[in-house]
């Protein structure tokens, strides 16, 4: 089967003007880990005094990147640090190899930036359980460092792309007290869904000074917002990995409280993670599910998932077909709390459903053209009680087979 | 999109001979529910002093003849009992006006078989929320009862198709004290898959004795190793029903002691259930999942349904590609206990995985060759217990996109 190469419909129409982040410099470069022809490694260098937050995939198979990452997180200093970055290979089931492979990369960029080895974190995505060729790698690091830029971020979004139809960037300005402090981020992947890979990785930096507790506390806050709702086909990576790095020097001093300084950073997060979403494999539409009046925002949110993550109602929405009935079987098998009888269904402004049956005003005409546009909203409320969510989903279609019925070979 | 009308590749090659039941009796009927030129209606009447138990879908938006299945189920009596199943629309989702169908359709057969009310039971299997017009299959109990024969099973069991592909039947005699009794049954669906509809629906019937609680119990007991044991795509319909009557002709008296009766039920659920799969829409593969070594059964059937529901698994198979890193990764993501480095992973005989990597062993050639087969195994050894679970599923195909992007209108 062919490789999809087009680029995703729902892509934006083409990447942000990120602003420069003072104390970040990238480099990309083509290292041949697997693919050819393009660049596929990427470092990122953060200057003293920067703080470093994380949050990781919970697979229990997770690559020893991810391992790796999550033992040196939460270990802060007034070193600088550093992100290595390859696609085309995981290094996700690889046994007492992988681990090496961690070890030598990361070993050899703390030597190259003169860094400890627990500042350096690394990722790798593409397929799942082949040896990696980390001595290419290591090959490019003077290559690697010679490059390293503060404009290079967008090469730096190109070279961890995978399946990727289109690079992915986002960035927020925020002032706060009369400054400016600014966040710009990149991004790979389409959801929690490729296929031998290792799925999704976000790097976002701000000129912020922020302490590396009160970062890891709003990032993961956060992230429960943002990547943890969307889905693409609900099947979870054994390498997702976001990294979160300030590096002060705007001089802002950010707390817990900032406020502003949260409410920038989530607009990042989101739009970052909506962009995954939007190159889901195979994806045409672009749906926002809502479920509101759960009987838990934990509840509200088990809905949700279950009618993002339906094949039913994902081909449904392929076949610009508003049946609602499947969205009434996806509430009915989530297991959260649902009383048929409360239930409100609205696609878009078009209530389709309530009291139990099909709304009287119902039009299926109005309904189906709805259902062309790009972008869609599917609205339930349970009528229980006050608990909301949001999630973010794609259809299902012929270019997800074509993608994943013979991606490795 | 074209609707698919050729029959699974994995269908059996021939209904199978059923034998009679002594003291059931089928009729079936072109009644215009929803389909004109078949049968869609079908009704089994089963002599006094039959028991009948079942188990039905869990889903929070069940139908409403499933409701009122439920509520009747636990109820016998010394009369007869009758079963009247439509296809075309599942009354589910239709308020109170779902429940004035089931209920002029259950009384009208009541009064037709001089029956009490709550020893008839209904399913309804198709579209979801719309109402269903109950006129047209009461205007035809006169015909239905003149037409009940006890060698009309087949015909019941097409009458009650939607988008399957072949008419599903099972049959197991047994040996008890030199007697023999006969298990027999029908089913229709493509697992917890199917579009719009009331997926699945099982009738099995049996000429043993036995009394209610002792049947309700040992067909609960058995549905969990096989009905719940099988996925098409992890979707969950507002109407699964399974019931199961017993008519005491052959005179054998059956006690919950009774292992070679429960053997043969268990062999005719097992079979109608995998004959569910193999008629999976689009399918082309039927997949055995295998795992052992868990910490618990529980677990094992967690690891089980998240590898067998996996859509990038699926996928994989679809493509004859034996990519056990996505096996790997539904897995991890799976919420159960695993150990990356305890894992084994085969796939038939082929052992892939072990010891936290690729199998030294491990021939991509010979794994590739297998893949091609129509009935595959995966066997997944967590390392960590003794719990286990076999769950049955097929692969993801364009089929099932064409099916289920336009299969309502």
């Amino acid at each position: 089967m062919a490789k999809i190469t087009s680029v995703s419909p729902l892509a934006p129409a083409s990447f942000p003007n990120l602003p420069v982040i003072e104390g970040v410099r990238f480099a990309s470069i083509a290292a041949g880990v697997r693919y050819s022809g393009r660049t596929d490694v990427m470092l990122a260098h953060l200057a003293p005094g920067s703080t470093v937050a994380g949050v990781f995939t919970r697979s229990a198979t997770r690559s020893a990147p991810v391992l790796d990452c999550q033992a040196k997180i939460g270990r802060s200093g007034g070193e600088g640090a550093a992100i290595i970055v390859n696609s085309g290979n995981s290094n996700a089931f690889t046994g007492r190899h992988g681990v090496e492979s961690v070890r030598a990369v990361t070993s050899a960029v703390a030597d190259l930036l003169d860094l400890p080895v627990h500042r350096v974190f690394s990722s790798s995505t593409g397929v799942i359980g082949e040896p990696m060729k980390h001595e290419r790698i290591i090959a490019k690091l003077d290559e690697l460092k010679a490059e390293l830029r503060a404009d290079a971020m967008e090469d730096a979004a190109r070279a961890i792309m995978t399946t990727d139809t289109f690079p992915k960037g986002s960035t927020a300005e925020v002032e706060i007290d009369g400054q400016t402090v600014r966040i710009v981020g990149i991004a790979k992947g389409s959801g929690m869904i490729e296929p031998d890979m290792g799925t999704m990785l976000v790097y976002i930096f701000t000129d912020a000074a922020v302490d590396q507790p009160v970062l890891q506390s709003m990032v993961s806050a956060l992230n429960r917002t943002t990547f943890n709702c969307i889905t693409v086909d609900s099947d979870t990576s054994t390498s997702d990995t976001l990294l979160v790095g300030a590096t002060g020097a705007s001089g802002v001093r950010i707390t817990e409280h900032s406020i502003g300084f949260m409410e920038g950073l989530r607009r990042v997060m989101l739009d970052l993670a909506q962009q995954v979403v939007r190159d889901g494999e195979g994806a045409t539409k672009l749906v926002e599910v809502s479920v509101t009046g759960a009987a838990s925002d934990a509840d509200a949110y088990v809905h949700a998932k279950s009618i993002a993550n339906s094949p039913l109602v994902k081909t449904a929405i392929a076949g610009e077909d508003p049946n609602w009935g499947r969205v009434v079987m996806a509430i009915g098998k989530s297991g959260a709390r649902a009383d048929r009888d409360t239930l409100a269904i609205s696609f878009g402004d078009i209530k389709v459903a309530e009291n139990g049956w099909v709304s009287p005003d119902y039009n299926e005409e109005r309904a189906a053209a709805y259902m062309k546009q790009p972008e869609l909203v599917i609205h339930v409320d349970l009528g229980l009680g006050g608990g909301t969510a949001r999630v973010w989903s794609c259809d299902l279609t012929h270019g997800y087979i074509d993608i994943n019925a013979d991606y490795r070979s």
